[in-house]
């Protein structure tokens, strides 16, 4: 096989939501071997277990993604909403960097990729749990990429908004002329960016040509945040 | 009583531990009738209790602190520490929110200062489940902060790093003179803060001369990050 | 003379334009001898001439302002308007800063605040030239803030936006509903801020309890940045 | 000629100097037509000659470099240092912006990727001109990489240090102890980064799959900043 990434094994974690997807073809198509998981996470075994199972992972891609339930006041935020939040975006990404890690750590080499979010960049009213989850993600990769840096590991988040995704912006959101309007306003590009844009600079930060990308969380919004 | 916020009920939580002492008694010398609680507030009944008994509350006092673990590398991180960082720092935040916004709401008026910290802002290597509670507030109160804004309520988060407190800074610690080699390097001003100066942000952030200020993670750490 | 700043003197520059007015009125309603200078500091001697006319400075305000020639294309920025932007606002800036800096570190202490903008961390289109400046001031500020924390000397700006002054927000302006409809969508406090809120900023960052901020860019903007 | 930018020309400024000649040697290889101008930009009319000269440009790099002037206490920082920090790194940089954008915007297309700096974000004291400099460069991309989304160009910032170069890392001060001893502690990286991978980055900004990246100053400083 060849490609940029020939050789290298790739975990990219629920392969059939959100990023997952394109993340697969992506890295597919630049050679990787890649381990598609569509384990649920939310599950306190079962980041340990996917990779054991997994064997070797030069590239973690942590895709970890649920409902967002914008809109939802913040006094209206139940226990069970709060929790679904840190069930499943920031409990399993410390569960599967814990596991990831020694691996990586023992050979001197590794790549985490985080598809996390812009929103705690800048807030967006009525979206408390959300925001506060990404928040966690951002500030764990601030934390442990300026760890794992030591290791020469490089560990970063994309701070992403506004690129398609059936989670967070569906068909029929996309048709409706408010939505539309809003676009225009907030995005100085203009548009929303395809999957595809979104993997390729997961593709770009796990290649060695960004070795000097650590802990960092790295806006890609179009310009609503920069 | 006199005072800049004579006629205003203040709820401080964890009373007796890290800023919590120096805030009673700042805000009680600015007029200020303090509630000085000191729940566990890790009890998932605990905060709405707190705020029934506690009636009008105009100014809340976010004040939640833990160890910090700090030197746990990030694969040792066990599931009990990781739990405890967001079991104390961060689901006791939006309980407590989502109990005290209502009133204030109707009111039409309200301060909530968060104590936090400034590590989510520059990483810090082996620190990773507290700097990840630490972002969940941060990303909280920047879309929080936002909502609730419309209701001319302020609510900002201090970004501390490097302030006098027992829990991070013990006296054996600060007589270490690596630790003021240190201190000397990493902070410009070249000092701790005393309690006293963080505990005098808080109380300009609960003034009206600062209502606009909304949603912010405002660093204080004397330099360290800006 | 009693008040917070009793025997503090201030140096106040461009003291009838843009936040000059009211920082005289706050500061001289804090006690303090407020010297409120008018000159044209875009001549290269008159900084120096200033400061040597003044006396001691404790606290500089330098309040720097100038028409933002918004709505200009980048291509139709021409040598004139962008040598503007760098004449009134970032090259006084050093100046004054040259010639203060010297009896502050003398005296071991002092208070420099800038009034500087929120634009450099928030792009704007058509605004080239007055983002460039304000963000030379930006990174000033950060330099010369960590270098002077050394001697006990606090230097900040104020990174404002959306606050009243003449300069930027002219009544007709303001009673355009159009632009009501932008604040209320662009600013989560949903007004603009009053010239008394910004110089309260002021006053706070001129006094001993703000010493551990330094070197910082506060946003001021009603939660459009945070 | 194949490669990713096959077919795109390229201006390169200060061809020479700085991250220069390795950009040059990088978009060669890409396939990229590369005009390697050597001007000497701080003349008046250098940029839009430059410009007429070069026909189409499809991508420019800003690449503009000046010593640094590093250790000089701001009191001391003379007008010809100042101003030297601003001719080389500033006004050029809109010159050029003015004589390039009308091309691009009349084709809908383009990148303008500029060699920036991490100072602004993270205050280095006696660095006071250079940091200014570099803060302009950072706000004036903001605002005009807003502005020029809409016409789908492209602009954005690297905002590096620790990158190796002959103008700010030469060979002696490499070898120096010290040096390596700060750069492990300041770096979580623990190394300088080549310019390879500099331009590596720049080689990814200038594709079209990072379109979506606009008006960003982006850290590139193997973990000081992030």
């Amino acid at each position: 096989m060849t490609g940029k990434l020939a050789g290298k094994r790739v975990l990219v974690t629920q392969a059939n939501d959100y990023m997952g997807p394109q993340s697969v073809q992506t890295f597919r198509g630049a050679g990787a071997e890649v381990i598609a998981d569509v384990s649920d996470l939310t599950e306190p075994e079962a980041a340990a277990r996917v990779l054991a199972e997994a064997g070797t992972v030069d590239i973690l891609l942590a895709n970890l993604a649920a409902p967002n339930h914008h809109g939802v006041a913040v006094a209206d935020v139940d226990d069970e909403i709060w929790a679904s939040a840190f069930d499943v975006m920031v409990h399993p990404l410390h569960r599967l960097v814990r596991a990831t890690a020694p691996q990586m750590i023992a050979r001197g080499a590794g790549k985490i990729i985080v598809y996390g979010s812009a929103t705690p960049l800048r807030g967006i009213a009525r979206l408390a749990a959300y925001t506060a989850a990404r928040g966690a993600q951002a500030g764990y990769v601030r934390s442990v990429g300026t760890e794992l840096a030591r290791n020469n590991i490089q560990m970063n988040l994309i701070a992403q908004n506004w690129v398609e995704s059936d989670v967070y912006y569906p068909e029929s959101l996309q048709e409706n002329p408010k939505f539309q309007a809003n676009l225009k306003r907030e995005v100085p590009l203009g548009r929303l960016a395809r999957a595809e844009e979104d993997c390729a600079l997961a593709l770009f930060l796990a290649g060695n040509d960004s070795d000097f990308f650590v802990g960092q969380v790295i806006p890609f919004a179009g310009g609503w945040v920069s």
